[in-house]
């Protein structure tokens, strides 16, 4: 596949300067590109490698230099960008039907081309979408229902009843809908609380591979529509994400806390349980939250404090033990002058 | 189903005050539950909602204000709420046998009423107790026994030679026996020590999804009966953890620990390999455990120290800024106050 | 099987002391071995063990007292026991082809000796080496390749496109080449990022249950020869690892990282993305990793520091709250003697 400069830029909604009709066909870094290849500048540190870089042409902004070579400019190069990634590296789905090997139950409901690999086990009054890709060794338990365009890659399971909406990519060993975490104290020991509820994942979400998101005990644990979920984390139950929150890999949120819409935590985050974080609400990497955030908050540390006086605070951790020197030795001296101040009274006249 | 007041109340060991024969076939939250249901209250917090509530009765402790509702009286309600939950929503099981797709290898005992479904593999010699699920995916290695009433989701493994007591629940992707990380240092590189020791499951624990339980090097990896752990969870080799404990998600146990009975763990803990915990031990989450803990003691904060200590000192954190400006304002302060003392003293007769 | 001790002196590289003749069939701890067995001494603080053990012979260094028995003295007892324990516990591995159950793709080359599972699913141009073991229910995604005597347990999933070295040994659960966590801000969604990259894994890795580790977003996820990784871990995008690193359970190395030859880094480690961690560098358990580290140094703490300084400040974080009542007292006695001596220099003639 190529396509002209012109028409690259029409996509990207961007404008040419050079010539409109170049043929790209593929795409590089500023280092790597090269000719009939486009390639992006996102990151004014590189800025100069636009005047050496190989490739055809290169994507920027308009406050960028382009050195005369031929060009898109847009808004955002980095967007730009990826979405050239995606236009020239997609190729295009086959669907491959219900391959043998893959073993469905009773009254399973099939959109049209979907591709079902062998191995993959699907429960009793399963509903899947069209052009939904279920990789090998998948396992769907009863009830669950799929949406269009989902692809759920080798070893996921979701268990019974959970929805998954439109659009959705769970890569390998993820578990979506196990029991929740909930016993009651009986004597020394403890009683399982039945899990009933299940998993809500709504349209666009991604969700990295080896995660868990446990069904809720009564209601639904809810993924808000495209939040992305990196590998390791952990989401229990009756937890409420709402849109386009990033959570980073081995991050962890308690039962029945709510995250507002475009959370960020970061990575080995933990969030205690029933508490609520606020809209564009930051937490930084390895933080312990322990009660509500607000709002566009910024915080980090255990507990989360507000991340710039974590920072001043961090930073003179390390001088602890001369500052408690510091001090004792005051003490001492205090000490001294209060003495000698008693006597610089007593020998006053 | 339904069943009167009455009968509820002898299944929970409770008393009934109001008309033991009305007839409930439901359950709700104070909110939810409607005509016909019945509901409970546990939290002090919202016992004014008693009065409000739909429901048609009431599980409450003796010291609740029942409002004149329909109420059976017990000691625990949350416990006794667990019970009817279990009552009104657990399904009878089927037994399904082994179904087309599984695939048993020589010299496997089954029990009887298995359910063991397409996708799951059973090693040579594996042997399996009466009622035991299997759900799709499963792998059993050679050697392997499991006890009666066990339930085994999608995607576990469990390796060579482990055995899993009786009415053992383990959730998706879990993986019991995985070689333990032991490594003699050889030259630059590392040379793998066989980890040859297996895991023991004792009867009553759950598992959550995702979590990897390493077997011993030579011995026994134990986790004992009645102990439930979290999601993605981290049991080195030749641990030992008691009975009844709560391991909360994401923890990681080093190896060679050893956690008494009734040890809680909370969510992100590391406890470092060769300490002991004491029984009724309770760490805070994100804690890192460097050394032995007594009986009973409770920590936190990375190295663990006793919790209301950490809390303190978390508190003051924060100030570690303008505590160090005032020390050294104090110091300044100080050698003028030395100096105008040598002063006072010069200047006295 | 059974060895004359020369045979085993031999193996290791050490001498005998005693006769050369006995014949040895197994091995224990200095607790555990009996009659006809060979335990070894490696910790100092059970020298004493060596006389009262009923093992028939000992594996100990030079300076150790042998207490007359008869014993291989080698430079490091506890490799020559790890290579004992390999000796004595490793059966021959029986290849058994292809098993009924397991399903290979278009154009699959497969070397000799194999062993396939049943629930093994083979993508399309994958090629396999000599003597691999591909346990029950494993995934390898179209154009996978794997090196000879290369072990993948039960449940991994290999994706598109990765290679594996020589005698790699991959635990159950396990991703390889799942999409890095890539996306760009496009309003307040992110638009998905291609992952078109790979992961190679270079000879004589292991890699324990339930790993997560990237594919690279342009280029290559790297995991140098002969680096053991536990259970747990996240990989992300670009990673670089040297070679010989350990990486212990539950540790988290963002994108882009690169880590130097024979790197430790603790359970629970975080190491942002984009730095740099020098050869020979130790990271304690949890401790947060924010930039660049230097070859051979030691860190710990979030963030991290050197472990000594660190240890030293943790020693005192406990006395923050006295500390802080100390400087509060001090300002008032600071403020009574500056008052003092302005009543002292007043009252001076």
């Amino acid at each position: 596949m190529d396509k002209s400069l012109q028409e690259l830029a029409d996509l990207l909604q961007g404008r040419v300067t050079g010539d409109p009709c170049i043929r790209i066909r593929g795409l590089g870094t500023l280092e790597t590109a090269g000719e009939g290849e486009i390639t992006f500048l996102a990151n004014p540190k590189y800025a100069c490698k636009v005047a050496t870089t190989r490739a055809s042409a290169v994507v920027l902004s308009a406050t960028a230099n382009s050195y005369g070579r031929h060009a898109i400019v847009v808004d955002n190069p980095y967007l730009a960008f990826a979405k050239l990634l995606t236009l020239f590296t997609t190729r295009p789905r086959k669907a491959k039907g219900v391959m043998t090997g893959a073993f469905l139950g009773e009254d399973v409901t099939l959109g049209e081309e979907v591709s079902i690999y062998p191995g993959t086990v699907i429960g009793d009054g399963v509903r899947i979408g069209h052009r939904v890709t279920l990789h090998p060794n998948v396992t769907l338990y009863e009830g669950v229902v799929l949406g269009d365009d989902v692809t759920l890659h080798a070893g996921v399971s979701v268990r019974e009843g959970c929805r998954i909406g439109n659009r959705v990519i769970i890569h390998n060993g993820t578990v979506i809908g196990s029991d929740g975490f909930g016993y009651a104290p009986e004597g020394d020991s403890w009683y399982k609380i039945p899990q009933i509820g299940c998993v809500v994942i709504e349209d666009d979400v991604e969700i990295g591979a080896n995660v868990a998101v446990d069904r809720a005990a009564l209601e639904i644990t809810r993924i808000g529509r495209g939040t992305k979920i990196d590998n390791l984390v952990q989401i229990a139950h009756n937890c409420v994400i709402g849109r386009d929150c990033v959570i980073v890999a081995q991050a962890g949120i308690a039962g029945s806390a709510r995250l507002g819409n475009h959370v960020t935590l970061g990575g080995q985050v933990a969030i205690v349980g029933h508490i609520t974080v606020g809209d564009n609400a930051m937490i930084s990497g390895q933080s312990g939250v322990m009660g509500n955030v607000g709002a566009g908050e910024i915080l980090s540390g255990t507990p989360a404090i507000p991340h710039q006086a974590r920072l001043r605070s961090a930073a003179i951790f390390p001088h602890l033990p001369e500052m408690r020197k510091s001090l004792n030795r005051l003490g001492v001296r205090m000490a001294k002058v209060e003495e000698g101040l008693e006597g610089a009274r007593s020998t006053a006249p």
